[in-house]
């Protein structure tokens, strides 16, 4: 399967069960004869496909060179950034050369924020190999690496030349990190795929489904960023669940809660609020905590409740997408119908506390 | 004197006498009242500046905060960005809020790659207080640091949501730096402003005529821009004498010879060559270096002679608008008329050596 997006500079996505190995063929219709890839993964990853993909790139006469990390979100920082760099200028990278992101979402991200400021923009494939990436994070052109002061803070708009998913690759991700990736699938369901939804509510085994479910995601993916590729407005429909869920994998310190996990409980509690406002139809959010479960995700945290989720609800007033003085939550009117809806952070904080926590505990703080 | 720059995000460059008392009303048309700025500068120009921008800033609503580094180009690095970065986090600036550049080259072009990458871009202004800033960096939105391995090889094309220049501020720049900037200045002259560089012959003191010489260069390096934003093709041209010069910076070591300097010398050496190709009118070189010396800058330099220079022209292999084996210069037919060339890097080097080296020193390496 093979669509393309339309954006500023439009690329095409493929989905294909063992495209892997056609990697360079692939690259040989985008790039210069003999041009240089550097080809970025991690510890994990690379050890598993790291020479598939440089070899099917040496064999359509392309040169790769590697650059390896350590595994992890830890790595996703402006010194791993500076390295990849340096390695990029040490060996010589020309505007007419490419990088390919082979790995997750960390991968991508930091991958192609090297690729957008180097020699001020060079061109790169995201070649997403976890679920988290194949249906969020390696379509759209977001790349960031993480600040001390937060997730995400640094880096730029920078559309992929090409985007290759093979479903394979998702046979060695850990069962953990299969379910991270599924909060996300849950969530185009819940924004705009009722169809999607449905299948997740019934299905029993995902891997006959994964091309399709894939499919679905990434075309979701792919309508709304085109039009709205730098997330000034309509993009936000893809935090449903993020208002809530960073905050939550923020107090966890970014450990033990995967951000699947965390948009999960995000979009349990945003429409538990959508409900109290009278704005989400009651039952959906239930509904998606019984899907969430379903596919072995949780729908409560300790961090969700009483005074840390007090404190939580504090937290979203330095959430990035602030405007001014006020926040805008993403909601649903019902499963597949997703709309943004502005309000004051003070009200929000409110609202939160007036439904989340019980008249005693909101006394606490 | 304004004029407005119309790229992607067009934007308007102020040339006024004591404009920089104005910038806090300036700022007030384009940014929300009580915004957040972080003002940029470096430790030579914010004792000189800072109290003017950040109280003109204050007086118009908005809420300053200063990040000052050590003044140089060795703090033109990922580090001081990381510095930064980390500061615009700490203070809490949104999309909403806004950089201002306030300083020389080093100063626009770290604080507009911050603005670049701080949540995938936020606004900027620039206040260039350097000649070379006020006619070359701060207009067209080209932001990077250095690496290790070489000037500028990280960066982003981000435009300024604003310029304002104040030539009032070049009467605290040292003579050296003055110079420093005429040699961006004559190259206008030379690529397409031959009635800029016929006053240049003739003027005496540059003083008078300050804005009209600051308008002459940012008119045509806005002509350039809004053809060629992202450095594809015709902006090509602004790089008259840098093949060369870049080269002769780098094997200075970016110490004892300022980037004006090495850029005039270029512009001699490319134009001798030029002649040598038949492609320029004899005598251009000649015309040049004379302007370059009334102005108070070098013709010649060690590095550009016999060994050494041998070496500069082998540098050049690894210039970052490399496109594959070939090389694209810039000549001139004649003052005021630019073009492109190209040709391989190897027939671009054993030109040069015919060029500028006796059979004798050819010879030598």
């Amino acid at each position: 399967m093979e669509l393309t997006v339309r954006t500023s500079k439009p690329y095409d996505i493929l989905i294909e069960r063992g495209s892997l190995r056609t990697i360079g063929a692939r690259c040989a219709a985008l790039f210069p004869a003999g041009a240089k890839a550097a080809v970025v993964s991690d510890s994990s990853v690379f050890p598993l496909y790291g020479e598939t993909v440089t070899g099917s790139l040496r064999a359509a006469g392309f040169a790769p060179a590697s650059f390896v990390f350590p595994a992890g979100e830890s790595s996703k920082t402006l010194a791993t950034v500076s390295g990849l760099l340096g390695f990029l200028a040490e060996q010589g990278l020309t505007r007419s050369d490419f990088v390919v992101a082979l790995g997750g979402g960390v991968t991508g991200d930091m991958a192609g924020f090297a690729a957008a400021c180097y020699l001020r923009g060079i061109r790169f494939v995201q070649v997403p190999t976890s679920l988290l990436a194949q249906v969020d994070s390696s379509v759209g052109g977001k790349t960031a690496v993480d600040l001390p002061q937060g997730k995400n803070l640094a880096g730029a708009f920078h559309q992929p030349a090409f985007v290759l998913i093979d479903p394979d690759t998702l046979a060695t991700l850990p069962p953990l990190f299969f379910a991270d990736g599924m909060g996300e699938v849950i969530k185009y369901g819940c924004i705009r795929r009722a169809d999607l939804f449905r299948t997740l509510e019934t299905a029993g085994d995902a891997a006959p489904l994964m091309e399709e479910i894939l499919f679905s995601c990434v075309d979701c993916k792919r309508e709304v960023v085109e039009h709205d590729e730098f997330d000034t407005g309509e993009r936000l429909i893809l935090n449903f669940g993020h208002t809530l869920g960073h905050a939550l994998e923020k107090a966890h310190g970014y450990t033990g809660l995967t951000h699947g996990a965390a948009v999960g409980i995000g979009m349990v509690l945003i429409s538990r609020l959508g409900e109290h406002m009278g704005l989400t139809e009651p039952g959906t959010a239930g509904r998606i905590a019984a899907v969430l479960r379903r596919w072995n995700l949780p729908v409560e945290d300790p961090m969700a409740q009483g005074e840390s989720l007090d404190r939580v609800i504090g937290a979203t007033a330095l959430d990035k997408k602030g405007l001014g003085g006020d926040l805008r939550i993403v909601l649903v009117h019902r499963i597949g119908e997703s709309f943004v809806h502005r309000l004051p952070r003070a009200q929000f904080a409110a609202l939160c506390r007036e439904t989340f926590l019980p008249a005693g505990e909101a006394g606490v703080r």
